[in-house]
């Protein structure tokens, strides 16, 4: 019996919600636009109460993605709350197939230490919202509901919360094992009875972290107990240690369809390296090498036991192919560039597709990139088609800089930048030529927004290897400003390129200070002057 | 009924696979003294046939590890040839409890295409080295059988390979899910199959991988159906996408006693975040913030919903607490130090236990490091620590050094370095100034070992938020001769720290320069004019 398992995204909610990952609106919508090539079921694109920027984003992912035929369905969140519900809908309207989903919590101890609701009145406001969204959302739409922390609720209340939304006019069950606490079995047979319950009334989904290491093993545990639904992110990312993989669900789904009475899903596997790349490249989350499915190491064989075995058959060491999730590319130095067809060619055995005029310009850095380095590698192209997915926005330009440095004493460095019609020029000492260069920038932001923004994170790789290689640097900033009371500290996350990596790292301070420059009240009149204009965080200078 | 499960480690072994991971011996000595900190029960110290090194490493930890009363046992792998078991008996003669762990493939794909031997010649080949292995220990050591590929044998000649072990001698039956192909309840199945025939002749153990991101659920599933012995590795680590992670492993048996019939390990779980920190730093492999047990936001709490939740009650959202896990420091901002009490004090409470001497310098490097910085973290301290855990060897000194670099135009560095009584300098141009740096260092060991090395991976991270952070950089280079037919060439890992990220840069690169001279015939002379000093890759200049 074949049963299709549909494909619930959040990474851009509950994924967004890790510390650090917090992406701008137009990095959504890219996120998004990656998700329907990955063909998932339903993209939960936010949290629309949380913020007007939250809901903004919702509302562009449910017109720009899911207003298509064929799309994903449009989910977003909601508490309880009426104003919750109707800010939820609202942003969810212009998506062609629509998902409220609410929630609240039922476990004792969230009744006691959070909701401070009693039973009953918890059941009053399952009534209430779910109703309300049922109302709100055409017919034909998917008002889901949540029982936050059921893996730790006591199971006749939880039944009745769920028969409760049931009879409101939900159509979709969520389980979630929100503290990651599950163990296969008991999730199992908890989904069991759930799934029992709800019969033909609906669809019963789940949702589980991973604080154990579980959330994948209990999610495929649910599916063979009859659930239909399943919550899961692109590498695993979300709250803490994270929700079920997306790329694990779908491939011990495609590896293993026996086990699993036939369950499938309809994500195009092959897009599920691209898809990790853009997210973890966004996030600036990083992916460690042993992950399963999309870490860099999924697929290397290292020990001379498993090469030999390797080398004479393929499927001694490995269960799925490097193709079936998108790695097509060689990790192997293929030489100068043999032309413009055989360019082209290259990057779409790399999965990389781009409209003509980025192609052009990706053309033109690849040959510049050429005169500063021996071989231009698979790897190089990417990280420059990398580059091309981050939505900058035009507001500062860098004209130019400087820096030295030397043992045992301050460095200096000096930039020009260009904003709104006008250079600035500005200078700094520092402990190193890329503490000087941003403190340089600083001293210009002072005179462009009267403030400093804070460096909250800053790595830089190598792109492959050689001491010619390409470095990538990934910059996270926070906002100036102190937070308003309850919000949180928005922060802005830049890559640069470059194979100097201290124009890479001031490159990304750029990026990084454009995206918050976009949302400061400054920018209006130099966005308006040039509203469309991006221009890249990347040089092969 | 409560069991004790025996915690076998091969982070060295399985883990050390890891492309990109190899250790140095020092190295691998290092992790093995954590890991009895940890109290593991078995340490996998390596594969002795593989090389004089890997020969090397297992002997020194024998000897330096497993020699004392109470330490952990200590395991060495052999193929079931002769000459493998006889290197992997040496190798382990020094230690006090020896656990000799011979394999062989069982499964047909492995049969026709790697061994290319039939299903007789297999279990003669059984039956040899298990009675070899048994002679070569003393009585009362563990002699461990482990079927290759055990999760896609045929049962009964699974089986009857294990029958045949048994008969020859063996005490511990591994079950290792090879190629990470297995789910739950099947390998359940298989396990308990196991268990039933093996009785009370020996223990049985499993061995998962986690290509499907199963590898800590299957472990646990084999738990309840009776294995007592798991293999596992820090982080995880491991071939491809790595083996069942110990840390998941240990602290599901903790968080849910009653799930597994009471199943309990001696592992000293508040070590689990040193662990995997050391773990990390020396292989230069990342662990991602997602990372269940160990990684960054394991234990942060970020969207408005749990944060309120969670200050009013932390079980809201927390199944275990940091400090169960040996995560004591916050991440808060501790301001100017407090003079030398407080110091110590600090450190105490992050868990970093130093010796006397090594305490007195790492103080006075805090001390020099807040003349760079406004405020000295505890992240700072826990980076200058992570340093002193990396033991490089005392060959080339970096006496001087400086960099400058514009935008647009090469960038030029020179280096002085003394080597044996000499001063070396270079000069070099390059992309930018690391670039140029490491060039005049290449330049001088063109003089010195007649060959230049290559870099293989550089990263960078701030240590830390603020313009002033400390960076840490981690480098790796590959030896700069061809590697022997049949071997892999050979590669090293330093760190560097400074909050200039240049100079972090360059020292990461001569620690990984040091490492690798050490083993270069050159450095014979000088090894003997000192051979005891170990210097620091880090420095606050």
């Amino acid at each position: 019996m074949a049963r299709r398992i549909q494909v619930f995204d959040t990474t851009l909610r509950d994924g967004e919600q890790t510390p650090g990952a917090s992406l701008t609106v137009d990095e959504k919508v890219q996120v998004a636009r990656q998700l329907a090539r990955l063909r998932v079921d339903v993209i939960e694109a936010g949290f629309p109460a949380a913020s007007p920027g939250e809901a903004l984003a919702v509302r562009r992912i449910a017109t720009e993605v899911g207003a298509a035929k064929g799309a994903p369905a449009i989910a977003a969140l909601a508490r309880c709350v009426p104003e919750d519900v109707t800010a939820a809908a609202e942003a969810l309207a212009p998506a062609r197939r629509q998902q409220l989903h609410v929630f609240i919590a039922t476990s004792d101890i969230h009744l006691t230490h959070k909701l401070r609701a009693t039973r009953a009145e918890v059941l009053d406001r399952i009534t209430a919202c779910v109703a309300q969204a049922r109302d709100l959302v055409g017919p034909g739409q998917q008002v889901e509901f949540s029982a936050e922390d059921a893996s730790r609720t006591e199971t006749p209340f939880l039944l009745e919360a769920y028969e409760t939304a049931l009879a409101a006019g939900a159509t979709i069950i969520n389980v979630p094992d929100t503290v990651g606490y599950a163990e296969p079995d008991e999730f199992a047979s908890l989904v069991r009875q759930v799934v029992r319950m709800v019969g033909r009334r609906g669809m019963v989904s789940v949702h589980c972290h991973n604080d154990l290491g579980l959330a994948t093993a209990n999610t495929l545990a649910a599916i063979r107990a009859g659930a239909r639904q399943v919550e899961v992110t692109v590498n695993g990312l979300g709250e803490r240690a994270g929700n079920a993989s997306l790329e694990e669900v779908v491939m011990t789904l495609r590896t293993r369809p026996t086990r699993f009475r036939g369950a499938t899903t309809q994500v195009a596997s092959d897009q599920l390296t691209a898809t990790s790349r853009l997210v973890s490249f966004l996030t600036g989350i990083s992916v460690q090498p042993n992950k399963s499915v999309v870490g860099a190491n999924a697929f290397a064989h290292e020990s001379g036991i498993h090469q030999d075995g390797f080398l004479k058959n393929a499927l001694t060491y490995e269960i799925m192919t490097p193709e079936s999730v998108g790695l097509t590319g060689s990790t192997l130095t293929l030489g100068k560039l043999s032309g413009r067809r055989g360019f082209n060619e290259r990057l779409r055995r790399l999965g990389i597709e781009l409209e003509p005029t980025a192609l052009d310009a990706l053309y033109g850095e690849a040959i510049a990139l050429a005169d500063h380095k021996k071989q231009v590698t698979d790897a190089d192209l990417i990280a420059l088609a990398d580059q091309r997915a981050d939505p900058v926005p035009v507001l500062i330009r860098l004209e130019h800089w400087a820096a030295a440095s030397r043992q045992g004493e301050s460095s200096s460095g000096n930039v020009s930048l260009f904003f709104d019609g006008r250079t600035y020029r500005a200078f700094a000492g520092g402990n190193g030529p890329v503490d000087a260069l941003l403190k340089a920038v600083d001293n210009a932001l002072e005179q462009i927004i009267g403030g400093r923004p804070t460096l909250v994170d800053y790595q830089l790789r190598s792109v492959g290897s050689g001491e010619d290689a390409q470095g990538e640097a990934m910059l996270k900033i926070a906002e100036p400003e102190p937070a308003a009371e309850g919000g949180s500290q928005r922060t802005y996350t830049g890559h640069g390129l470059s194979t100097n990596v201290v124009e890479a790292s001031l490159r990304a301070y750029l990026a990084a200070v454009n995206k918050l420059i976009a949302e400061h009240p400054v920018a209006e009149a130099a966005l308006q002057a040039d509203a469309s204009t991006v221009i890249r965080s990347g040089s092969t200078q």
